[in-house]
């Protein structure tokens, strides 16, 4: 049962990370140099895939693909502790065999390094507002819309978070494997993880704030 | 409950405006003069925005965010008139708080004002048409899909009407503290609310001449 | 009831055009040239825009917008013959008055006439096949789903078919007054109707081939 | 009843090759040699087309539109083994007939071969992660929402998958015969074919180590 669920969530992080990874080498080929357009087709794909992989991973494992949202789902009881450190070793696991496997297919070295650099106050505050986002439409969704909506709220958070919202730990980690522009430089993922913990607990508290949602 | 409400009306404005012109700086930024290519990317991150905001926030507040909305519905009996003033405020709140939020994402100064003139009566037929649409869809859409039809709708009125559809005082409010392409100047924000009224005003009479609808 | 459906009809075709024209000059002013963006740009507005409009109107009149839509609805027993003569003169109204306001939002002459030709072999082929896909969609999908699938349909069609896919004597005549990239000339306009009703009966011909529905 | 079967197999995968020919032609003329907004317009088109055909063919004949999908479907006792070879030689017949009308219809030579080499380790690795993914959305999806899931999947493959995501022997065979950024070298179809196979293989594997879903 359990090992099911984790190759669930490895599979699914695994091909969140070949979606948004494969697509940015796609997206700066054939760009031209412009990354409005790089962008706007990363943004698609992630939307498309987001929504296929949470309908269809989600019935076994929940497809958090994200160690923030499982850590907020341990915390509320929809977890159980002990499957947390589980889940959070196959989200790394799966983002890096994810990024190195979109390597491949674009035929880039398979072990590669981002030198992309993402710091500074102002990307910080967008990680935190993109995770905080993020929880509060995982904790507030009608579940029969959930997917629909992650997806819908990522596409939006990629532009309008001046970090392009990774909003997830295991997407900074596997990222860091990708020198296209959706990387991130391995000496960027700390400060990045950290925002998107304090964005976590901050969507979880304006959650409780506003109270139940009526399907809750 | 009412502070909830009041609570959940801000988030959701603050959100919006977050989505608008935050996601109007990035593609500003990155679509290398195209104004086609960056009101592209402003359309879809809208769209994906208000969707996932009415979706999370509707069943709150309304998720109206939007003055105009919020008159028509006290008009209809859908609000307690009492209940507007608070709602009028928080929105008007949450959008500059929201527009400063997306400038400090950015690194821009927190309080600017926006130098973009928008106005004329081509753009001011362009906000009464729109805002009229805007109200139609909001008195006519089943219930189940209010959220995807009005964020349709808006996205295809960014393109179809001159003014880049802002339908929204609290919107034209906000915007007024953003210098980018997203921006409206403050001299042109009472041009741009009175158009939006009279746009209002005519939704609700068409919504009449069309009589029920088979859902309400 | 009847003047409730033709008024529905009326606003219905004039909101389409609305969109498709107003759209058409806003992505042509923004586009720097390119003409696929444009027409990206064109396509987004049109999806989103005849999604809500059935959704909105549909419930009222049928929102068929188009005289060979309301022709086969006829043929079919849908739509009473003696109520046809009536829908056909609102959608053509409808039409005109949807691509002058337009024009007016925009600043442009109100009254103007399209330079742009649209004709050969190709293009006529290009409708016919537009025209009949169209028809297949709004003859056989699941009611709860026409709206989503004939804006999919449409917008899809627009980049398939050579002609941009018209699929609609009504829209033909109405962009007539539009001399942007999404107009066609006058003298154009005989050709694609022809070509537009002989589509229609080879997607009637082919629905009766492919069986009843399940819904049907 | 299997004559109707066979029609709506022909016109479903027929439908799809005009759509992801003809697109990809008009996208490769208007995009001035940007191949990013050829591919995005490519891709809007194919998502709306599958969308549409799914669920228009799917209630007559599964609107497999692919061989290797029709092959599953028979593993797995969803198609009986003896409709199998009608099926192939209809989407066959259709994808080639469909890549023809879209020559002719943009005044082309109606009979061409594709120049366009496509091949490598990488793509194949490609063809074999497209079509292993597309399995899984085939096999796993719920019914009620199969058309959206597929088509949002092909999507984000045609920018995740270093092959613009083919997963279809019968789209490879009909793109054969378009000279376009679509097309495929009638000396390259075989490899891709091959990785199909493969890839096809993979997804039900992966799909039996899942486990059954909630709702087969």
């Amino acid at each position: 049962m359990t090992s099911k669920r984790l190759l669930s969530e490895f599979l699914a992080t695994g091909l969140l990370l070949v979606t948004v990874v494969g697509s940015g080498i796609m997206a700066e080929r054939l760009a031209g140099g412009n990354g409005a357009i790089a962008l706007i087709a990363n943004t698609l794909a992630t939307i498309g895939g987001l929504y296929v992989l949470i309908e269809i991973f989600g019935p076994v494992s929940g497809a958090h693909m994200n160690p923030a949202v499982s850590a907020v789902m341990a915390a509320r009881g929809g977890l159980p502790w002990k499957t947390l450190p589980g889940y959070v070793v196959v989200q790394l696991a799966g983002a890096a065999c994810g990024a190195w496997l979109a390597n491949a297919m674009f035929e880039l070295p398979v072990l590669e390094f981002s030198t992309k650099t993402r710091a500074g106050i102002g990307q910080w505050l967008g990680e935190i507002v993109a995770t905080a986002g993020l929880l509060l439409v995982v904790l507030r969704a009608p579940s029969a819309r959930v997917a629909a909506l992650v997806a819908a709220y990522i596409g939006a958070a990629y532009w309008f978070t001046s970090s392009t919202s990774f909003a997830n730990p295991a997407a900074a980690f596997g990222r860091m494997f990708s020198d296209s522009f959706a990387g991130i430089s391995p000496h960027d993922v700390p400060g990045f993880v950290i925002a998107e913990g304090i964005g976590a607990a901050m969507g979880m508290a304006i959650n409780k704030l506003l109270g139940p949602t009526d399907h809750a």
